[in-house]
């Protein structure tokens, strides 16, 4: 029996091994890579490399980046009294997408998970308090997904960092913008009625 | 407003351009790479390389190879008086498999299908015709896909070879080994009956 060349079977092992790329699309993705545009898989082979060596975590906020500390918290224009905890590095950009934040983040890496054995060391909580210990941030946004995993987290935060003395809040629930009542589930509806807020 | 860091939206840029890749698998998969394991992302960004350049096509029969002609091409126990037709270079390795065939491989690179563009001058049929213009091919098999552009494929090899006077058949029809009739669909049942064989 003739197998597949060795340097196929290896890329389609380590292809396999990334998230959400089973046998079959790590074989599919394999022959279009070895059979397409050889410059525009060079160029893939380098961009990987080059993002692997040069972005890392912000040693502040945790969140993705080029230099240390990154863009936001090394920009002075920033107000250092306010810090929005996000789960996700992706979820700073999403934040600053819609431009209405001017403070710091922080990336916690996670969300508490239990079933999936993500305990609060598992997450970047300890940092934080060594940031709130400093005394010059005043309020922690909770940004967190609106998942039972993401409000428990919400709560355990609340918890640990009620000693420090700052004012914690989250995200508003409501009705996302232009959309219609009746494609709101009632979890949403209730929520926005409770945070109804007043015409003037 | 911050946006990612500019390797990252490099690498994200390229993975999108994979198929079957979309813009949120993209960065999913981004943020896996740069956060993953170093030596990892190395060795993935080298064997995709080394597959890219070591991987080309065999001159002869088409399949995917370090050396050409390929390791069956080249092997002097394979029995040269049959060549085996087959889509895809991963075709090759499923007959392989099976370990019943011990005959030559042509790799077509597709199937006609005038609704995508594929005509006969995208295959790679000329190079068949050549093949069996040395005369020491007896017998085609056809091993396309059962669908509609798998078997036009085959009917159209079989009216242009008519001329060379090669024996062509195709696989056969029937149930799957192991399955039972109640899950078998009504065209694979009806075949399954016209290629009905004696039992002895």
């Amino acid at each position: 029996m003739t197998s597949l060349p060795e340097p196929l079977v290896a890329l389609i092992t380590e292809l396999g091994k990334l998230p959400g790329i089973g046998p079959r699309s790590a074989e599919r993705l394999a022959l279009y890579l070895v059979q397409g545009d050889r410059p525009a898989v060079e160029k893939l082979s380098r961009v990987l490399l080059q993002a692997r060596e040069q972005i890392r975590e912000c040693s502040q906020c945790g969140a993705l980046t080029q230099q240390d500390p990154c863009a936001i918290c090394g920009d002075p224009r920033r107000d250092g009294k306010i810090v929005c905890v996000v789960e996700r590095p992706v979820d700073v950009l999403s934040i600053e997408k819609a431009g209405a934040y001017r403070g710091l983040y922080h990336v916690l890496g996670g969300k508490l998970s239990p079933v999936n054995g993500v305990g609060p060391e598992d997450l970047r909580i300890a940092e934080l308090e060594r940031r709130l210990a400093g005394g010059s941030v005043a309020e922690i946004i909770v940004a967190l997904g609106s998942d039972v995993e993401g409000e428990a987290t919400g709560f355990y935060l609340a918890k640990r960092l009620a000693p420090l003395g700052v004012r914690l809040t989250r995200l508003a629930h409501g009705l996302p913008v232009g959309s219609s009542l009746e494609f709101a589930d009632e979890l949403t509806l209730s929520r926005a009625i409770e945070g109804r807020q007043t015409l003037s």
